[in-house]
């Protein structure tokens, strides 16, 4: 089926400011709360937010297979589960009704009336009802940073880090959508060099920059996803911010991974881009060596080029940009690491969500979190107000951002900001 | 509220067969689909199925603030969610309507004939949607047994270890009630001195036996759960087969924990026990020395005496019994887990489930997985046909029994049983 919805000379009879990271040919899908006080399934154009829900009950929908109240959820899940046809079919009309030459809810005010919504007047939830979500640590560069910094600079990466995309289960029910504070976590933590450790508030929380992708119904348990069908079973992509407490995680996190040092939250871009729209950004991943088993092999673009960057505004201050990266630094890809998840048969569902693992690249202005930007504590960062910061202070905000650009045409994922609030009990 | 559903005198018109774990003062909660195809929750009593759904809708649990449809779902979530108050309420009206004195349903034969199942005329479904699935590794002789083996006899516990109850997530996806085979996975492993690893089937598949107990609502995200209230949000508990993959798992798990070693499925006990059940069998856990932080200190019995074992059958033979254990053993008390789960501000909600960990006593007949019971291969595990084990072979069924009994009254989970089959691609 034609991507036609990526036509790149398709303008909107909507408004679409200049650099709006959603024109027309990106058409996410998200899950917000109307002025009315009504949940619905939308997409946004511009800063127009658009009732999917209302848009199905006129009918703008005929002819495509949907149930009735399939946009009439508090979760995508569904419609996700509802497959790859399904959605193209969907962003497709989509890219019909907001086409400057259509007629139809252009000229209909009392449609657009209850259709549409001014962004400021909505409320974003979490998109979906995320049943597990895995965060794999596919990034070469950061392995390789905290490999350095905590184990042996001459052998920083694991044995096993190039045969598999290594990746661990984290906990779903603490993630938040963009906009939903975060509180610092209390905790256990073995200062250097004391012999007990002691309790009280994270003194190192941290930022990771990294995406996620969201997947549909894609295997029965017990049997694998072929690496060449895995891209089909991703329904779309957010940005992502693992936030991790460093000291919590050193003293926990052996011999069977990070758990409270990362479960007290964990924060999304609230509108799923489309793999779809993101298909005009595809580049080649890393060059692999070693060669990877063949369950793992794959060959042509399976990365996207999706420029990201992190902004630190301290209260009441200005934002400071503190790093850039790209999400096709990534080595391994998101339809590898699909392929590495379900090889022992484990199921995955609609609505599950997969990390990427921290996105560093090359240098250091580009890694992924302050851990690595401030290298451990030795590098601080200097902020635009003077300040300096080794890790994320109580009342910075961290604001993530990404988009794709060619041809004049930009896709982005709107910001994932985020509030660290003061741990509970000091 | 009174506990009178565990009065010890009480006798049920049903029929109970000696040594069942189900008596009247058991009153467990489940999941089944009925012969007429109809998914309902319900409660078993000997070798009868009670269908709560349709006794809700014939009127006997009038008075009971209950919702219209809450029995009638495929999941515990709501009821769950509906509190300890509503539990108890529930569970003595239940004990009420079978007591052998009751007049009522017992002589209703029409009734009867809607509300009540033979045991084999059903089949048992997962008990609840598990949003989440927590596994702890709380027992000190198997972290004793696992850090002799592989790391240092003289170290073997990590120093974290008796500070904090080590945990990990874990994957929801592929939690499976008792009677559901099992694929044994293929994965990546690296052989004992070899320099690279090889990919196919697990050649070391192993059970673990342990338990998990199942949450209700217990706070908002950001708020620890007190450790003198933890025990009110634990719902009950099931036997859990937490089945491990060992090479996989020993190439894969560094450092961020295991993943498909574990993910490819795990099992529980369909009918989950409330605590309120088992109630009559607390017992004091071991003594923790070093104290453990102000978060995680309790006095009192908080553990259960809840005897486990588990036989292994080969394909067409018959059972030997590998193992007894005990889930008093364990050194982390449930609320201790719950407590030190939240303390970093992560949620809990209703239908999450979490595991004990391995619970191996102190004798090497009481371990509780192979790879201690044979210790790594070394000291193969007799079986009744003449065969010997150093893991589960393909064919094999993995039956694990619970049960506590004191004064004439046993309380007991009923049989998780699981057939391992052979690899999809051999």
């Amino acid at each position: 089926m034609s991507l036609k919805a990526n036509n790149p000379n398709k303008k909107t009879w909507l408004t679409v400011p200049d650099n709006s990271d959603f024109p027309i040919q990106n058409i996410p899908f998200g899950v917000f709360l109307t002025r009315n006080d009504i949940i619905t399934i939308g997409t946004r154009i511009g800063d127009t937010a658009i009732d999917l829900g209302a848009l199905h009950q006129l009918g703008y929908f005929s002819g495509i297979p949907l149930t009735e109240d399939i946009f009439l959820q508090d979760t995508l899940n569904d419609f996700i589960s509802d497959g790859k046809k399904t959605w193209r079919l969907v962003r497709n009309r989509i890219s019909e009704i907001f086409d400057i030459h259509s007629t139809g809810l252009q000229h209909n005010e009392e449609h657009k009336k209850i259709v549409l919504f001014a962004i400021d007047e909505i409320e974003m939830q979490l998109p979906v009802l995320i049943g597990d979500y895995t965060d794999f640590y596919s990034s070469k560069e950061h392995a390789t940073n905290v490999g350095t910094m905590f184990r042996d600079p001459e052998n920083a990466l694991m044995p096993n880090w190039l045969h598999l995309p290594v990746g661990y289960h984290g906990r779903s029910s603490t993630i938040v959508p963009s906009g939903t504070a975060v509180r610092r976590p209390m905790g256990q933590t073995l200062p250097k060099g004391a012999e007990k450790p002691l309790f009280g508030p994270s003194r190192l929380v941290d930022f990771e920059l990294e995406m996620a992708f969201i997947t549909t119904d894609a295997n029965a348990m017990g049997e694998p996803i072929d690496i060449n069908e895995a891209e089909d079973y991703i329904f779309g992509m957010v940005i992502f911010n693992d936030w991790s407490a460093r000291d919590i995680q050193k003293w926990e996190y052996v011999p069977l991974g990070p758990f409270l040092a990362k479960s007290f939250a964990s924060s999304i871009s609230p509108w799923i881009v489309t793999l779809d729209a993101l298909e005009p950004f595809r580049v080649e991943s890393p060059k692999q060596d070693p060669e990877p088993f063949p369950y793992l092999k794959q060959s042509g673009k399976h990365s996207f080029d999706i420029h990201l960057e992190v902004d630190l505004t301290p209260e009441g201050g200005s934002p400071t940009t503190v790093t850039r990266s790209n999400f096709k630094y990534m080595y391994w890809t998101m339809a590898q690491q699909l392929a590495h998840h379900t090889i022992n048969g484990c199921k995955v569902n609609s609505g599950d969500m997969m990390g990427s693992g921290t996105l560093s690249g090359p240098t250091p202005d580009s890694y992924g979190s302050m851990l690595e930007l401030a290298w451990q504590g030795t590098k601080p960062i200097a902020l635009q107000n003077g300040e300096e910061r080794k890790f994320v202070h109580d009342g910075d905000t961290v604001t993530m951002k990404g988009y794709c650009e060619k041809n004049g045409i930009r896709i982005g994922f709107g910001d994932l900001s985020t509030k660290l609030l003061p741990a509970l009990k000091a």
